[in-house]
C-alpha cells in the first residue's frame, strides 16, 4: 500500500486533487498507475478511491516548481477515467489551474508577497501559460474567502485567473482565416461567423441568425443545437482544424451564439438586468447546451469582443478597461481582456474562486506496478 | 474554517468518512451543521465538500470508545443529504459498521490481540450490536488484504461482521406473527409468506409462487415487483408494522423471493454453479430489484433459514455450521447463523471487506454555527 500526500481543492465548479510531482516520483510508480489506483478508475462508482465518479470530480493535477523563465509552477492536468482505466493528459482545465494557484501559495511554491501574490503557471499538457492572483494580506495565504462563481453557491478564496497571450495556441493566430468575419453555410443557408482561436478554437454566431436573443433557457436553446452542430463542422474546415475526409469532431471548435444584453432569468431563476452584463452568450457542449460556459470559451469570447469587426465586438458592450461580463445560463461570469505591451494578444482575466477542502494522506493500492 | 480529522474508508460497497466523537465535540459545532458543511450537502454535486454525491458515498460515522458493558466502540451512523441540507440519523449501515471496525483497530479504540481482533460495536441509532473481527497477525493492524465482496472488484482487509442477537429489533420477536409460515393475499390470490424480524423486518416468498426460479436477471425480476409491492403492504399489516389507515411504506418490511440453488449468471456475466451457493434470493429495494442484497436483509434470510418451517428453511441447503451462501444478482454473499448459548437468536456473521482510502484533515466552512 503506497502512501501519497494530496490536497482536495475545489477550483470554481470542479473538485481536483493536487499532488506534488516529487511525491509522485518518490512512489516509484508511474503517474497513470498511481492515479488509476488512487481513484479506483476501474469502477464506475470509484467506490474504492478518492474520485467522485463524475467528470468534474475525477480530476488531478501534479505540480512542481518550474525552471522555465517567467514560470513559478508547472502542472500536468489529468482527467481520470470513470469505469475506464485510462488517464487523459491532452487538455488543460481552468478550474484546476485555479486550484493549483491556491495550492502553490499554501505550499511554498511561490514567495508570498504583501497584499496579493501572483502564481505564474505553465500547463505542460498544452503549453498554455496562466496566472493566478490571490489576496495575501499581511503576506499570509488565505484559508477562506467570500468569492463565488456561477454554478455553485459555495464560497471561496478569490482567484484572478489569467490566460497569458492565449491567441493562436492551436492554429497559430487569433483569427485563423485572417478575417474577423466569415460566412459559413448552415442547414438554413449562409450565416455570418467569427472564427477565433484564443483559449480554445471557437466559432461564434449571432443569436438572431437562429431566431434567438441569446438569453434562452437550456431547453429553449437546445432547438438550435442541430444547426450549430452542422456549422461546427463547417467552421472546423474553414479554420483548418479538420480536413474534409476526417471524422467529425463534436468537441472542436467550441460553438455558440452571442447577442446584446437584455434582461433574462438564470437557470436558478435569478433575474439578470441588461446593465448587469455586457454580452449574452449560449454555448454548446458536445451535443447539448452548456449549463454555463467553459473557461477556455470565455477566453475566446473576451478575445473576440476586443477585436473590431467580430460578431462579439459588434454586440458586446465595450468597457474602458476591457471588462466583459458574460451572461450565461448559470449566471454572469466576468472576463477582462488586458492589452499586452509586447504585441501579443490580450491576456484574459477571469474572476474565480477556490477552497481547500481537505489535506490527506492517500493509501493507494498498487501491486507490482499495477492497480491492485 | 474549522479543522476536523477524518478517515475515508470503503466498507463493502459503501464509502464512509469516519470521525472521532471527541474531535467532533471539540469543534464546538453540532454534528448536523458540521456534516452538512463538510459534505456540501446543499449542492446536488457536493462540489465543495468531501461527499461523493451518491447515497453510497454520502455516509459518515461518528465513533467513540463505549462505557457500555460488552461494547468497545459505539457509533452514530449519518446519511448525509445530497442537494438537501438534512442528515438522517434513523438507520444503521452494515457497510459502515465494517469501516468502523477497521477504524477502531487502526486508532487504538480496542486492544489488538494476536491473530484476530474482535471489535464489539453498538449502533446508537438503532441499538443494534455488531462485532467486526479482523485478522491482526503478530498483533498488528492490517493496511491491506485480499478479501472481496460482490458489487466491487476492489479488494480489502477481511472483516467478519457479526449481527448479535439480531431478532426482534423492531417488533420484539423473530416471528412477529408467532408463525413460521403465513398466508397473505396478493394481486393473484393467496400466497405463502414467512415474516421475519431480524436485522430488519422482512417478508419472504417462494420464487415459484411468481413463476420464477429465483435466479432471474434484474430486468426479469422487475416483472414481479408490482405484486411484491402489494404484498409488502399486506406483510406490514400482518407484522403490525403499520395500521390500516397509515400511509404505505415502500421501505418496510424488506420483500423478496427465495428458491433452491440452480446455476445462474451474475449481472456481470459470471456463471455460478448450484453447488457454489445455498439459497437463491432476489430482493426488492423500494420500487426496483436490489442489485445484490442489503446486509440487514441478509441477516433476515440467514435467521429465517435457521428456523424450521419458514420458506427459507424449506428451500435452503442446510449446512453443519449454519453457513448460508446467498446467490444474489451481483454474486454470492456468505452469511452464517451461529446459535447463541444464552437462548438469544443466532448471531449472523457476514464476510465483508474494508479498505482505508485516505486519512485527512478536513477544512470545514462553518460560519456562526451554520454551513458557510
Amino acid at each position: 500500500m503506497l502512501r501519497l500526500q494530496g490536497e482536495m481543492i475545489r477550483g470554481g465548479t470542479s473538485k481536483c486533487w493536487i499532488f506534488d510531482h516529487h511525491d509522485v516520483v518518490a512512489t516509484g510508480v508511474d503517474a497513470d498507475t498511481l492515479l488509476l489506483a488512487a481513484y479506483n478508475a476501474a469502477d464506475p462508482r470509484q467506490i474504492d478511491g478518492v474520485g467522485g465518479a463524475s467528470s468534474t470530480t475525477s480530476k488531478a493535477a501534479i505540480v512542481q516548481a518550474s525552471a522555465e523563465p517567467g514560470v513559478d509552477v508547472e502542472y500536468a492536468f489529468a482527467q481520470v477515467g470513470i469505469g475506464d482505466e485510462r488517464v487523459e493528459w491532452t487538455s488543460n482545465c481552468g478550474n484546476c489551474a485555479t486550484a493549483v494557484a491556491l495550492y502553490a501559495v499554501h505550499n511554498g511554491l511561490v514567495p508570498i508577497t504583501p497584499d496579493t501574490t501572483t502564481v505564474r503557471m505553465l500547463n505542460v499538457n498544452t503549453g498554455a501559460r496562466l496566472t493566478g492572483t490571490i489576496p495575501t494580506p499581511g503576506s499570509t495565504a488565505p484559508h477562506e474567502g467570500t468569492a463565488g462563481v456561477p454554478g455553485t453557491a459555495a464560497l471561496g478564496v478569490p482567484v484572478l485567473l489569467g490566460f497569458e497571450d492565449p491567441a493562436g495556441t492551436t492554429t497559430g493566430r487569433a483569427l485563423p482565416t485572417g478575417r474577423a468575419l466569415d460566412t459559413l453555410t448552415g442547414p438554413a443557408g449562409p450565416v455570418e461567423a467569427s472564427l477565433i482561436d484564443a483559449g480554445a478554437p471557437a466559432a461564434l454566431f449571432e443569436a438572431k441568425a437562429f431566431g434567438l436573443d441569446g438569453t434562452e433557457s437550456l431547453t429553449e436553446f437546445a432547438a438550435a443545437v442541430p444547426a450549430l452542430t452542422a456549422l461546427r463542422r463547417e467552421a472546423a474546415l474553414a479554420m483548418s482544424l479538420a480536413d474534409q475526409g476526417e471524422p467529425v469532431s463534436h468537441a472542436v471548435p467550441k460553438v455558440g451564439v452571442v447577442a446584446r444584453s437584455v434582461s433574462y432569468h438564470t437557470t436558478h431563476g435569478t433575474l439578470v438586468a441588461p446593465d448587469e452584463y455586457d454580452l449574452a452568450v449560449r454555448m454548446v457542449s458536445m451535443h447539448a447546451p452548456h449549463p454555463a460556459i467553459g473557461l477556455t470559451s470565455a477566453v475566446a469570447l473576451a478575445t473576440a469582443a476586443a477585436i473590431p469587426g467580430t460578431l462579439a465586438h459588434r454586440v458586446a458592450r465595450q468597457t474602458a478597461d476591457g471588462t466583459l461580463r458574460l451572461g450565461t445560463p448559470a449566471g454572469v461570469i466576468t472576463a477582462q481582456a488586458v492589452p499586452a505591451t509586447n504585441g501579443a494578444c490580450p491576456t484574459v482575466l477571469l474572476h474565480r474562486a477556490a477552497r481547500r477542502i481537505a489535506r490527506a494522506e492517500l493509501l493507494v493500492p498498487v501491486l507490482e506496478g499495477r492497480p491492485a
